[in-house]
């Protein structure tokens, strides 16, 4: 396999083939077949993201893949050369439409001509719902499997609220559930808040979570928008007020897509393969015998894949003759399983199991009576052990810089003082080539910029996917 | 509410309206948006296939939308007429698209390329997936909720085999993974080989699930098709065999969709609205608690529902203020919620908890101590009497008719002899001003042509949506 830290982008590659995660040599560039241990791996994240936001009162709906031309120019207003972005449906049939349709890039248009008629009153506020789907752009740079695609796996909440402030406090909880979901996914991020030149067209500000990838370039993961009223009032979303008067709603969203599971890929995995969380592991534990003479190694192996099963453990059992436990320990290593368990004749004989961590390749010895706990217990334990090793790699990866010439050379998350202005900005981006990923919001603080030197705050700057 | 027996098509039209589950005022005709009640049955129907499918080998994968003319156009050798009936994507942004790319209207043409990658020797087969994903027709009849629409929810299995008598065990297969699926949906149905002039465009043959609506039309509510090598020659997949030849692999597909769920709606409800099946309530169990002066309903409803909750049940606690109890009993009892619990002050004193059934109305009293198991034992029961009156229903419209004459003015699924000829059958359906669903599959049986006299078997003959 490629080395990982030598030739990421070969190593990435790579992985996402030979572990099956996706097939990319379906007919379209950029549209991939999603194989069975990548789908499972993405059903997981999706799996965590509902557990986090069903609870806060968030329902599930899904609307139509097309959109109208006329849904869409509503806001066009916003999104000035959106258009260039999207697949036209153009003939049904052999006949041309008579209104040309695109394929959803987001689903602002086709959700708030449906919001007006939902929001009439105090009573339906706040309206949260959610969906998971696909979404589409026609993109026209280079494409990467996960990464940078034309069809996207998409998780987009919307939200409508009776006030700015009710909207504000939505941006928080959707801080709390990333919180939530990201430590998970045991992946480190900044919040950061992009631009007013590189916002959502149509948001009052957004903030998005990034992180940074082994070669270097940031990857933004996730994304939250206060929207104000700036889509209401193009959607006419309004409810009455007790005083018999009008108000438009104000509205939040939050994306999220399948570069979640590129950066579970990238950060965690090692030169030996993928390295899952718990969580997203399509498989959690696989149970390997090995051949013996004794009869009962492979009925024994049967029952300990049944007994972790029944404790909701998802395991694989893996009794493929002509391959020896060797090749099947690489093999289960390489498509990053967090725990295998060995049986071979001293298990069977002792009923005392072996396990052994994929994060440090520890080995343990577990006693059958207990051995759904202990699993739970180890399994929690290779988490914070990932957890640890991605802050790790983090941290490498991301510094904070006092003047632009230190900054020269730099890698990855470059965090520097910064006014907040667009020529300064530029100078930035001219020095180092990178781009700007706005002001950082983890934390606030007061900073001289390092082009002009006036007072601003910490600014992030990087190479970016 | 309309009444069901004498408005039928009015009575579902409201129905799906005002129990939450689509909303069709989107703004292109046949493509509606699922809303949260809605959508939530239908991911339980989903959940009830991949628990039958799942530990047959099947693999679930995805595949994308797009579709090019070229892949498309392997198939049309099969199709035609196929081009008339999907929608195409021919710009991306403001350019015309170099290669015009359609919707899929299923999935065959998207994934056979990929099965001549993946299948190469004996050891590849057989190879057995699905897909949950939408599918597109542009469909110019009438459209109607879940049962006629440009935007299909759907299911599909796809195979691949060694031998075509692999393929008919596959057949044989389907048949048991139907048999599951339909007992835990409560409908009963027909296995009618559909007429070589109506079978899927490619396949050997074509075995439809039909049922039949209180309107007293038939509705096809799945289908099974055997390819042989039809597919397979196109598209080029082949195995190596042992003597070194190469040869053609034999092909299955199952196709279901949402018309499960128009299906569930139409023959389960009642005037008082949807009586869904145990497993495909959103909701199994309602907590209604009786405003009293105790302190304590209020949270004894609550810890009654935490029971449930954590005994793996699906509850809703209504304990919204401003509503009398009777207006929520109506409400879930409309939304089709299969069991009530009403607690009050006699439940809260007497920790003996009032149970009552959406089917029969019958209250029953449940010892707290007991609870989840009771419950859960209710529901088992109203499956089976839910099964019970469908299939009273489904007696009432499927009758064997011995002439031509006795058949003027039947209505439902009617099931006469036929000889299999295109001229007889024409007959009938001018006769009846009915379709032909086929030869009935679930005996074997020789009848006398109700037309012309001659040797046959038992036909299928019915009006259908």
């Amino acid at each position: 396999m490629e080395n990982k830290k030598e030739n990421f982008s070969e190593w990435y590659n790579e992985i996402v083939e030979i572990a099956g995660l996706s097939d990319k040599r379906y007919p379209i560039k950029g549209m991939n077949v999603w194989l069975p241990y990548g789908l499972k791996a993405m059903q997981n994240i999706d799996r965590i993201i509902r557990q986090n936001v069903d609870p806060l009162d968030f329902q599930e709906v899904s609307f139509p893949v097309l959109i109208t031309r006329d849904q869409l120019s509503v806001e066009f207003e916003h999104v000035k050369g959106f258009e260039n972005e999207v697949y036209w449906v153009t003939r049904g049939g052999m006949e041309p439409l008579e209104v040309e349709m695109a394929l959803r890039p987001t689903s602002e248009a086709a959700m708030y001509g449906m919001f007006s008629l939902w929001v009439r009153s105090h009573a339906d506020l706040p309206l949260k719902i959610y969906q998971i789907v696909n979404v589409y752009r026609y993109e026209t740079k280079h494409t990467r499997t996960f990464i940078r695609i034309r069809e996207i796996h998409f998780f987009e909440a919307h939200t409508a609220h009776d006030s700015y402030e009710d909207a504000e406090r939505q941006m928080a909880e959707y801080r709390t559930i990333w919180d939530r979901i990201s430590s998970e996914l045991c992946l480190p991020f900044l919040i950061d808040q992009r631009p007013d030149w590189d916002k959502f067209p149509g948001a009052k500000y957004t903030l998005a979570f990034d992180t940074v990838l082994p070669g270097g370039r940031s990857l933004q993961i996730g994304t939250i928008h206060q929207y104000g009223t700036n889509f209401s009032r193009n959607y006419d979303i309004k409810y009455l007020k007790d005083d018999g008067t009008h108000e438009y709603a104000s509205q939040t969203t939050f994306g999220l897509s399948e570069r979640l599971l590129a950066a579970v890929i990238a950060i965690h995995g090692d030169d030996q393969g993928l390295i899952f969380p718990p969580d997203v592991a399509p498989v959690q534990v696989v149970v390997v015998p090995i051949p013996s003479k004794r009869a009962d190694v492979a009925s024994y192996s049967d029952s300990i894949a049944s007994l972790l099963r029944n404790a909701g453990i998802r395991v694989a059992l893996d009794s493929r003759e002509n391959y020896t436990p060797g090749f099947k320990y690489n093999e289960w290593e390489m498509k990053g399983v967090p725990l295998r368990i060995e049986i071979g004749d001293r298990e069977a004989e002792s009923r005392k199991i072996t396990a052994v961590k994929r994060t440090s390749r520890k080995k343990y010895q577990l006693l059958e009576g207990e051995l759904a706990s202990s699993i739970k217990a180890l399994l929690e334990e290779i988490k914070v052990e990932i957890s640890k090793r991605a802050d790790e790699h983090f941290s490498r990866l991301h510094r904070h810089y006092s003047s632009l010439e230190e900054m020269k050379g730099a890698e990855g998350l470059v965090l520097a003082g910064w006014c907040g202005s667009r020529e300064c900005s530029d100078t930035i981006e001219r020095t180092l080539e990178f781009g700007t990923l706005g002001f950082n919001r983890n934390q606030d603080s007061r900073e001289k910029c390092v082009v002009c030197g006036r007072e601003g705050s910490l600014g992030v700057f990087s190479r970016s996917y």
